[in-house]
């Protein structure tokens, strides 16, 4: 019975080494056919290693204001002179066909999808604290000193907007993590207006 | 961090014979320490077997009325001249501690919560089908064919009250309906407004 149920959108954001990514292809890989990670497209050139339609669907100029125009796009935003969004089609595809999908994207997108309204779920994940997020910046040894200090301003200034988000995560360990967003995951399934469906199907049993 | 997080309050609604005490029963069992059953007040007399405060609270009926008069019921109705109510510090004094509380309540009772708007979540179980839940009460053998029928009846009839839940559980497998109902308890513990203390922390850190 439960297959007519339409699949959610989580929308998931969180600062620079909270650790998005790790905990996503976790869940990803707990949940290869009930689960789909949205992927964007945009304007950018592919970098070495990267596949269309896998890291992005890589589109001309021309072809990103096509989609644009014609509402193809659930939002979208201009960074640095290239175009980047989230085509609506595959996402629509894949809640109707009842699998749930998650869309790694900063706060302002997800702000952009909240103001839609379209019954997308928040979840906001937080580092443990601000001085473990140095730690890990600094671990990473990709960025200057300058650079870690900016991205922890810019996680500080960001935190305010977890308020606007449904859910909060801590990322302390991985696995406890990714456990709370499937606990998330499963109770949205079991929102009274995702099963009108079964109830009226029980009524007329 | 996290045992700042005040309580959440379930309203657990369902048919007679949908399982509600085998479900709640299980709940408690593997949540001893941070799930609390709600125990009713009444100024029926008790039945044999019956312990106040495990049962219930047994009342007079002056006791009763001067809860209700002190604001220190959640919720109260008179049935068949007996009164019944749901007893505010217990719950209140739960949820502060941060244990979430239980409550399994027939629907008028959960509607009449639901309007006092205190942040309590709704969960409404559902049988697999009114087929399923006949064979369930003839099993029983408690009840003449026709109070079977007109327990069936009442069911259909209050079916349409699901809606107003906010989450709906089928028990097809008890072992299943526990757990769906343990994903919900765990993601409401997820939920922003739950967990301002929690960000406020990671704020300042």
């Amino acid at each position: 019975m439960n297959n007519k149920r339409q699949g959610t959108l989580f929308v998931i954001s969180g600062a620079s080494g909270t650790g998005k990514g790790t905990i996503i292809n976790s869940l990803l890989e707990n949940h290869k056919n009930d689960l789909f990670l949205s992927v964007s497209a945009t304007t950018r050139s592919p970098r070495k290693g990267e596949t269309n339609g896998v890291h992005y669907f890589f589109k001309t100029e021309d072809e990103f204001k096509e989609l644009i125009e014609n509402d193809g796009l659930l939002e979208w935003a201009c960074f640095c002179g290239n175009y980047y969004g989230t085509p609506k089609k595959t996402v629509d595809g894949m809640l109707g066909r009842g699998i749930d999908v998650i869309l790694e994207i900063e706060i302002q997108g997800a702000m952009k999808i909240k103001a839609k309204d379209i019954g997308a779920k928040f979840i906001f994940i937080l580092p443990p604290s601000f001085e473990e997020l140095r730690k890990r910046l600094v671990e990473r040894r990709t960025e200057t000193e300058d650079v870690v200090e900016k991205r922890l301003q810019t996680a500080k200034e960001e935190l305010q907007y977890a308020v606007e988000y449904d859910y909060v995560i801590v990322n302390d360990e991985v696995d406890k993590a990714v456990e709370q967003i499937e606990f998330i995951i499963n109770a949205e399934k079991c929102r009274v207006h995702k099963n009108l469906n079964l109830i009226s199907e029980v009524q007329k049993s």
